[in-house]
């Protein structure tokens, strides 16, 4: 057991991580400085400073982290239309850097040599937690309680509070989700439970975000967003800050049925598993931010970006938020949403974003030039001949050579 | 003026098309051959050959190509999970390769020695039909009326029809569409008129082949699929040809109000473009689809395959799909494709597809790796310690020597 | 025949643009303003003064852009480690963008409303010149006299000359080269004559900066070059600017028999060509750039610019210089060059670079870890278990679920 | 200590890997197989059976895999060209997984539950071992003494032969390198040393395939090499088996001092490291094979090729070779091959390898196309101003609404 005077844990206040202050301090007889951040999970974090001092923690760091985390990472993501495997909208990924940026702030402030989290050996979050702590301070040590103990069924747990007069909320127990969740003003994910047969359909009533879309109201919503840099600064004329422009989109989104998504996924660590997901406001940004691309940006930037937007969310979602390769690829990204600014109109109706207009002042639509009326000469379709036989030369050199296609 | 003895002519029946017949033959003073295509446009085909016959054509050619267009073409293409631009389902690029390759068959068969449609100077339609033609037969020449000609106004094209006793139906004139539209079996596509500004709106009866989704059935409809090395084989337990899948999720994605879609695309010819397309049973291939893989294709087949996409996507759109890039592509493509089979279960509902089940022989997923709860050693959880730290070696190396990023 | 008024010509002081200024004179009745660039082609810009005065040009533009050229095209260029299709380093290609840009300054400056050019229809070369004009300045009007006019032989050209009293130095046109040839500071071309036949070695007396590697001499030079954010700015210790560091590498390459290549390239035009380089200089600076890259530069940033090498070498290639596409990867490639700086040594000996050596203060090689001695605990090799089976976790429930690899 | 009973070792009959047997008989109490194989590493295999017999092992494997290693792993590496980092011919990568694979065959066939490899708990080598293994038989154990064992240092090992009885070669011991080294093949490499200052030159008794370029011959060697589908199958018109080919052009290239190479490289594990290579034969066959299909090769299926090079090399470097993501690539890349035929006649002096002719029946080359003489009309020179304006179209339109890109 290596010697460690001090560890910050990222701490929820829950039954997990409270038992994990507990089993730090006899474990490794150290010091325990908990960590609780409100990211828009949903949850007031006040009560984890109660807690945490009943737990005998004398160093307690309570954050508000909503808007540094969308102004920081949320958008920076979005401005790159990242999606993970086709469907995922990377709602966890995306939290765990600034939580690891704020653990290791925290370990130079209190002087801690270690930081621990409460996240398990099979998933993808213990991966990113440490690999930004690593990056950000490589001599820290990592304590990962569920790789190391034995509190590995519940019964045990139980028994563990029970002998450490840690309080078990049993109305909270008595309600507890039989789904494995994590939730920030991103997203919430679903995990575990009935969802490991990826045959069987989710429950309805495990989604908690939004409403189902045979729920949503019979009438559209007409929602107005302003882009600027590639970020939405403005819902329907009304300039909000990040986080409130997320906030607001949830809601709308979730009202009418916006984001739910139930996937497989391949983990970092090597195993498929099955999610399912809420990201109401992020469902409508995705489709908001193509938009104002297509009418902003170049076509070769466009398709530039297309063609490096899977790496990016590799890197994303492997936990590489904290690497140089993914402060390379954002420099080219936000290099490219320096025109990215106007408006998309969308309508949300039952589950579904619907796109219906698009405008900006640094609009590259040429109405001159795509018009199917006369185009007063902006365009010599002569040309097109040309291109064409330019671009078939290479082809039609190979087929009078023999090459056969077919 | 090239000497040109005879021409085939992609001719749809219609009035543009037929002035172009008559065009041909008066300017090349060359005999005319006629091809028509059921590609599923929903139009009748068989009245083409009056129609030609009338304007002295002798070589008539009518096909039925569905399902050769469905089976060579869009399965292929969908194997790949192809979009292009993060949006559109490419439902015109893919019915121009099949277009040309028989307009190059014909040729060979009746010594023709060019081809002629009725394709814009402005469009990609030209580019992807002469691509084709010219890699297939590379001495072949392309006439191009809209190109050369001055009846370049509606009021030019009816003094010529009136000066050549070419039929003008104007009962069908009257209800013409104010959009220019193209269909086949994927998909109907409409340009042109007021989606000339980008920022309007489509108005509703534009729509020909799906209803609104507000207009959508109020309970929704749950689909199963069958899929054999990448492509829908059965729908429901029914096994169904090709163009027989694709005509029945027509049908069932149109009653759901699925499928439509507003974008500004980028041409290849380097203007933007708004376009507005349905493409009901292709919008449920896509997702299904990916959800099949999802539980059959290793993680980085799927991840490579994702990084091929925007290329093999632009590749198509372009007019390259006879070109050897496009059979590397294909080749790989198409190898990744022999596990992904299995049944996917979606829920069609006002506007959306929802993946809500999906199963496998060759599925991957692996429940006793993958589950919460106890995995009877499966998995060793410790590994994780090694993975992360050896993972995190260049980083924390580079934050000793005092890289920060930060 | 296009209305022009002034045209701003890429005049070498040679024979043939000498006639294009004529021709341009006399076709369309303009006023021609000369522009000649030293970028080290290693000719004698200043008698292009007095010959421009004798065509009747009145304004004459006559710089030295070594500098420019060398800062900000080559230098930035080869931090990406640049090679087209494997081989060639893009001598050619590189400066055709500043042509471009002063071409159009001048323009601005004078009123111009065309530019000219003396390349062939056939070549990359048009294409870089055009797309660069255009890029700058849309409404530019560009004459390409290669492919309008009729002076397509050497005899109808010579004609023209005698016709016009256009001086024709008869002693020069004797020991013309029989190839067609394009110099600047980074490299020169040889096409054409016994060239086109790929299976013919090149002459020896053909190649004109560098000595045979038979020829060059038996002892080795050793050389080191100290690099800054990706560019040398120092060799063997003394700070040069940078047109001189290439101009001392080219003399160093060249005395060893550096930098001759002989490939067969594909044009963007759509046919192979064949063509041969000296680029003494150049041929260093990518060996050595590598070098310092590889103690400097992160392994997946570096893996990063790898994938990305062959997509912006193309952009250069073609001609897209002046593109966003290029500026986007060019800031990514920039940021990637904050730690690649310190020395690289070299040994230059008969047609071959060698690197024997590199150190830096940004160094990331690590001895304490690389080390096959005793690493006092830097490393634990009981890591790279858990990394091992983990990254084998996806084919191990592969192969156990029966996938087979053989 | 899981309970193994029968151990397969790669056994190279070298003293570290007969201490393994012993430890292996010894720690785990099991039977020791031993694996032995010429891939051409010059070292005679056959005393191997000697050495294990005297270490009780029974089952004794010695095969002859220089023609299946050069078939189905040289060869197909070759075909895309590969380099890692821009400089490593992956000479060691290539030959793990065949080794792998014989592994596991002879564990089948001889029933054994683990296998063992005298690989460092540092290097690539031992994850390229584990992961071949666990991908062709994911239930195995493996065994890495290295990674296990306290006999880290030269002392205990030697500690350890004495307490053994394992015969120490003293004489052998003497002139050990002091580089570690490996070799097969395709190449050899050094590690550690002096080498382990990346600024220290490498001593020139190190090398030990090549002679330096200073004491090759004075006169040149000219060389022509025959491709069948991306592969040599002919030198000299001499038709060759792989193993002969790749023999005969490390002759040819070490005797003019030809594929040294020194370079500092970036470690799957983390770390870099800095290495020494002989390459001769894959250096000439690099060269040689990009001039075949410089003629031979569409070019978009050469960038394509290029474009998916360094992630092929990646894989391979890491050891991914078992596969299904370098299977899906492979299929790519040799489908590409089909074309790949014809001669290329290189020239070897000092140290460089000089193409100087390629010819092809399947040339795509066209000189009625490329020549600067007349070319009879195959390539009509005004066809190249419409390709440029619609090529420049995007960036005029951008240009024309405002867009900078100086």
């Amino acid at each position: 057991m290596s010697s460690i005077k001090k560890v910050v844990l990222a701490y929820s206040g829950g039954l997990d991580t409270s038992v994990i202050v507990k089993w730090l301090q006899e474990t490794y007889n150290c010091e325990v400085v908990t960590f609780t951040a409100d990211i828009g999970q949903g949850e007031e974090v006040a009560p984890a400073r109660a807690k945490a001092e009943a737990l005998g923690v004398k160093e307690i760091y309570i954050d508000d982290l909503r808007e540094e985390f969308v102004r920081d990472f949320v958008f920076p993501m979005f401005r790159a239309n990242t999606i993970y495997e086709g469907e995922y909208l990377l709602g966890t990924s995306i939290a765990r850097p600034l939580i690891s940026k704020r653990l290791i702030e925290i370990a130079n402030e209190t002087g801690a040599d270690a930081i621990s989290h409460g996240a398990t050996g099979k998933g993808n979050d213990q991966v990113r937690f440490e690999l930004g702590a690593y990056a950000l301070k490589p001599g820290i040590q990592v304590i990962a309680p569920w790789r190391e103990w034995d509190l590995t069924s519940r019964e045990t747990l139980m028994d563990y509070c029970e002998k450490h007069n840690i309080p078990v909320d049993f109305s909270n127990k008595k309600k507890k989700s039989p789904y494995s969740m994590d939730a920030n003003l991103l997203h919430i994910s679903y995990e575990g439970g009935v969802l490991e047969d990826p045959w069987t359909e989710a429950e309805d009533d495990m989604w908690r975000w939004s409403v189902s879309p045979e729920n949503a109201p019979n009438e559209p919503t007409y929602v107005d967003l302003t882009f600027e840099k590639g970020d939405i600064v403005a819902i329907d004329g009304e300039r909000l800050s990040p986080a409130t422009v997320l906030e607001k989109l949830n809601k709308l989104g979730g009202d009418n049925g916006i984001g739910r998504l139930d996937i497989v996924e391949n983990r970092y660590v090597g195993m498929k598993s099955r999610g399912c997901y809420e990201t109401p406001g992020g469902s409508i940004i995705l489709k908001a931010h193509r938009a104002i691309e297509s009418i902003t940006l170049d076509r070769e930037v466009a398709h530039l970006k297309d063609s490096l937007m899977p790496k990016y969310a590799e890197i994303i979602y492997n936990g590489y938020w904290w690497s140089p390769e993914r402060k390379m690829l954002q420099t080219a990204i936000d290099e490219s949403q320096e025109p990215v600014n106007g408006d998309v109109r969308v309508k949300l109706y039952k589950g579904a974003v619907h796109v219906i207009g698009r405008r900006s002042a640094d609009s590259l639509f040429d109405e001159k030039v795509a018009t199917f009326e006369d185009d007063a000469g902006a365009y010599d379709q002569k040309d097109a001949e040309g291109f064409i036989k330019l671009n078939a030369l290479r082809m039609r050199i190979a087929a009078s050579k023999g090459r056969n296609l077919l």
